[in-house]
């Protein structure tokens, strides 16, 4: 919703909150088979993406988002080679799972085409990666495809979706999370976007009981600032087979070849110790 | 602004972005010598106050700040125990002060004693040390306060203030920092609010350029999350004399026995390493 001429304000229903950007204009949009994309230029953040009116990201702040879906699940895990993102139609975080010289190869699978075809246009950074000999863009139903997903042949399973509602809701339950736990090793690990820490802290507890259903022993969420999505303050959430630890490569990462703008080895120690409401609020 | 019956939204011009609540109504206001002061309800957020339009707190997210601008710099200095906290009316950063039994006693100095009236009012919760016997509740200029300070009096100067515009203006430059220096003594330490670490750098600059021209030596900026501030990631700015260390004091961090919600000893060692982008951003 656009409550005058140069401010797009999305009201969040959920959490009783709203965010918002002075805009210029609207860039480009399209309707695919799926969901209604729009591209939105803004006076301080740059391209604004939007589907179905709700906000996904901004030049400016996606970085958050993108660097801790990929860098901590990557750096908890002994070694990584075979990666598969749901989802993460805008590459960016695909872009970030290439910079681990060890992944061997990634499968980023999102239902929506349009949404690579727009990132492309209007935020080609995060494409940069896209020809990578390693990465394979598919554009089919993400359960499908892990449903379908050889037994025991994935290391990470990155489930980067949007909100729990429309095309991403079939992501957020046991179904799904049995075919995950199905395809990961015994040493693999999940990870998904798990909303805000703050105000939605039921839906990650859901999160965690039907990932706990389909199998999983042991979770752990780790919250980060996101600026564009509900409360500024997002999390994701890894689950591991078992009853395993969520230490991390720490020396590998602080030596890490590749810039980031917000993960640090020191960033991703500190979050291990989850902030004591969040704490006291989660189960599992 | 409210942009229609069942929504407050603050649009920020500096950082070209929006925030707002769904409100259920506006419980009181007044107008005071400085500012006005609106206290709405809010559906999710519990009670909102606003200072001539500007978001000031909610009663769901204030603890981020108030810890943060207390909890650290407390544990960076080796034994405060006479703290001033210049602002600060809502009474939270005192109540966090406060917690330490270290601590021999702060004063409070807020120009504005309509902000602790309404504070009393709206959000008893943050008022609960204000009759504690270490607490001293002045009402007056804060510029003037610290002006007139005892040369080497003070351990620990807490600037919590509004934006730089409006009352706050004479808190961010270097007049008042000289005051501030000389009033602390050889180990002691400034922290002041500091704004958006991912818009307002800039601002954090020259705030640092002002501290530096009145004697500051060391300097080192903690993000964390405040949902109801622009962008969602806010900071303080610690400064202390000469060539000093942000090192704290990890193990009585560690073994604090009061609760926070929020600061923990391993949140504070990762938030001391700064985010990558923001490094290469900052001087000093």
């Amino acid at each position: 919703m656009t409550d005058n001429s140069n401010w797009y304000i999305e009201h969040f229903e959920r959490t009783g909150s709203a965010i918002g950007y002075r805009i210029t204009g609207k860039l480009d949009e399209v309707q695919s088979p799926f969901q209604k994309i729009e591209i939105f230029q803004t006076t301080d953040w740059g391209n604004l993406m939007t589907i179905d009116g709700a906000i996904m990201l901004t030049s400016k702040d996606n970085f958050f988002y993108h660097e801790m879906i990929s860098h901590p699940v990557l750096f908890t895990h002994a070694a990584p080679k075979r990666v598969v993102i749901i989802g993460g139609g805008d590459c960016g975080t695909l872009r970030e799972v290439l910079k681990h010289k060890g992944v061997e190869s990634v499968t980023q699978c999102d239902i929506d085409e349009q949404v690579t075809v727009m990132a492309r246009k209007h935020f080609p950074e995060l494409c940069d990666s896209n020809n990578d000999p390693r990465a394979e863009l598919m554009f089919d139903d993400g359960v499908a495809y892990m449903a379908n997903c050889p037994a025991g042949s994935v290391d990470v399973v990155i489930v980067d979706s949007t909100d729990p509602v429309g095309p991403g809701e079939g992501l957020f339950n046991k179904a799904f999370y049995e075919s995950c736990f199905k395809a990961l090793k015994d040493d693999g690990i999940l990870v998904q976007q798990s909303e805000s820490p703050l105000m939605q802290l039921e839906l990650i507890n859901e999160m965690r009981t039907e990932m706990g259903k389909a199998g999983f022993g042991s979770f752990k969420t780790l919250p980060f600032p996101q600026p564009c999505y509900p409360t500024g303050w997002w999390s994701v959430t890894l689950a591991r087979k078992g009853d395993s630890s969520f230490d991390f490569r720490q020396a590998d990462s602080a030596a890490k070849t590749f810039d980031t703008l917000y993960y640090t080895a020191a960033l991703h120690t500190g979050v291990l110790v989850t902030p004591p409401f969040v704490k006291a609020a989660l189960k599992g």
